[in-house]
């Protein structure tokens, strides 16, 4: 096996005017954390595993004592209105080379299987944890721009660069005639964040009109910003401290 | 000479439902301990070599003045029952993409031969020495689970990943409809685990149906057992040094 | 895509003795400085982008909340006498591999183009700021060379070896019957250079014979000029002080 | 340019039981010593050069302004009884997968000009600077071990394996139906060791029976021999420096 492949567990009927949904590891977890939950709640099927030498070359062990490769794999939720493919993985591809591979072969996949649109789940590291989490987006088009715009994602303040697939699908998805846009959720950038994927949820659910039950992240949400809160008071006490303890001994820093 | 080749040194017949047996480096060196074992017990025939510009590029010299590139070789055991492919190496791809083309070169190789079950060995590490060796396994499917639970191999509990062909090669070999599982034997993981390779070649004695004189393993075992637990003395005994030595010094930490 | 691409923008006619003329981030980042200004200066039309793997996984935010990939890009100058052909970039291929692929492909498609002439410009460091920024060139023929001799380009002093598309473009290029040179502004090495940057806007304007206002050009490199001049003295003074210190101190070293 | 290649400078007749000679940079410098030196008094023809996107990215300048790829070359000795192709270059391959292409692409195009054996020269490392240097070989035969036997070179002391091209293409020729060794001139590995050099061009002249002055060669060894000596006692003292030193001090030692 040389190269990136699609193995189809389900063999689907052509799919309309379809999403291609990402839920990959990536800043905060929040895509990961998005697309297990929307897998779950929406009980999408599996029907298709992604396979790449650009993965790392391991495989993990399973409760029951099987096996199975490193993968990304794609979920199918037959919407109201459209069909949403959800691509769920352990990882991304390792290199530059790979992930483009990668990305390249699941557009063309998709593509053939009547996705239009791409819009891929990440997070926006502020280095701050908020009380209310903004939610970012970029996209390919002023029309999907507005679109996103009306429930309340903030465009153009986001800056800098997108690392890997968040990133690369809608990019290249544009040069294959496919709409794109990347959602971000503001997080800190150093933990998980259940509280910026439940705003993705909430957004999501609303975007592709999916009706998701949103009981469960609500208190993990709930949990995970009690933790973060109190991950950040310890922080600021031991940096005091740190200070104080520096000021006290400052003749003898070198 | 652009990719991986195998390059047969015997014509062979096609096999009937035979078996790869994988003995490369990794965890405790119990796979090649187990694999290079029994290719001389069983005195198995080298029937191909296998290389591939994934190896290091450098070549052994050999006692008479000769060289050998860097490779992996496949030995031939015409068991009672089944046929037994060995598969032998000095090393393992160096990358990612390397490991992939390498068990995907073999795997189709062997398919060809009439291999119906890939069985790779491995260690599992616990950062202990044990008394006794226990073996863990991982299989493809419930089947073959049972067949080696029969003979004492504990499914269910290795946690993690394998890493490299061990891993690679029973799980590749699925998607061409191969049973695979991996076997691993109970190992600190930094020395070289002759008592658990033992183990281990008495397990696929049974499971192979093969006559292996166990007498030069046992040998070495016990000696290995010796020396791990004189190791481990040392180990604690140093340990303990260093502590009361902290402990004496503490003034004069920084 | 898995491999460099060019995507035209513009469906452009063949070109007459055109020149390709590189402006990617280098040495002093001269090359680039260069590039954009004549792009802008000159109203240069981007005709095509270039795609490549080999460029980071990443992709750039834009302000009104676009996103584009990473990129190199080509602009036409109809000039004149001559046609030029700038290539801009946001960066160079990550690995000798990646580079002679996106130099082959660029080559390949500018004698698709009719181009003939290869000029590349970089930034030659010295770790002096010098008043007077000297040119330094090296060609691929005589004649090539005896044109820029007599615009004042200094053939022979500028020793070693130079790195990446500056030097792949020229020498590549020569195997496909491209004439080809690359210039290089005297530079310090570790700031960006306008005042270099200017030396080589100029004498390019003389050598394509392109009227280039050098108005605003020159404000930026008497500003750069006089800020690396204070930079050059901050970093004597605390040179000196460093050293003073260290021999004040001298008992305490250790 | 995606691949090795082959240029040839010089359309040649095809050689008659011809040697590929190799003097590429290693150990001590040894192989790319002998291989110039013996160019230059032979006065060998360049006949083809071979360009690599597995060399790095970079162009060297010429003394008179000119550009050059980083290459390998061969060049033409039409000797008495055997054709001899010396191999030159500035670097070797920088990956495993780059040395096993310019191999590959070296020995074919060798093959195919009637070349049946590959001699490669390397350094043997021994940390030591010997007053006499022997000359160890490996070969792929037993009759080549002979010829080289009967001439002084010592088989089966060497050990370990040889890094690189000088045991890449004997090795990955014998694959090919070429002969193939091997010589590897006793050195001590951290300098560069005319000496040594020295005595295997005397050997390559008798077993090529070609006639080689060696007056500057072997005023070359004697000055590098005297600064090696030097070298060594210079290290030596300052080694029995430092061990006083640790001595008187050794209180403070922590």
């Amino acid at each position: 096996m040389k190269d990136t492949v699609i193995i189809e567990k389900v063999k689907m009927k052509k799919l309309h005017n379809a999403v291609l949904l990402t839920g990959l590891p990536g800043i905060g977890l929040i895509g990961q954390v998005v697309g297990r939950y929307l897998v779950e709640e929406l009980r999408a099927e599996k029907v298709a595993n992604i396979y790449s030498p650009h993965f790392p070359h391991q495989v993990f062990m399973t409760k029951k004592g099987g096996i199975r490769l490193i993968r990304n794999s794609l979920y199918l939720h037959k919407g109201k209105k459209r069909d949403v493919l959800i691509l769920l993985g352990d990882i991304q591809a390792m290199s530059s080379v790979g992930q483009y591979e990668v990305a390249g072969v699941i557009l063309d996949y998709c593509k053939s299987m009547n996705v239009t649109e791409v819009l891929t789940v990440g997070g926006y590291s502020t280095g701050k944890i908020a009380e209310e989490r903004r939610v970012f987006g970029v996209a390919t088009s002023d029309a999907l721009r507005n679109r996103f715009k009306k429930l309340g994602v903030i465009f153009g303040e986001a800056k800098g660069s997108i690392v890997g697939a968040a990133g690369l699908l809608p990019a290249l998805g544009k040069q294959k005639d496919l709409e794109g846009s990347c959602i971000m959720g503001e997080t800190h950038g150093s933990y998980i964040d259940t509280a910026s994927a439940r705003q993705i949820v909430l957004l999501l659910s609303k975007y592709l009109d999916m009706k998701v039950d949103l009981k469960r992240l609500n208190k993990q949400a709930q949990e995970s910003q009690k933790i973060l809160k109190k991950v950040q008071d310890e922080v600021q006490k031991s940096m005091a401290a740190q200070f104080e303890s520096a000021n006290r001994n400052v003749s003898y820093i070198r």
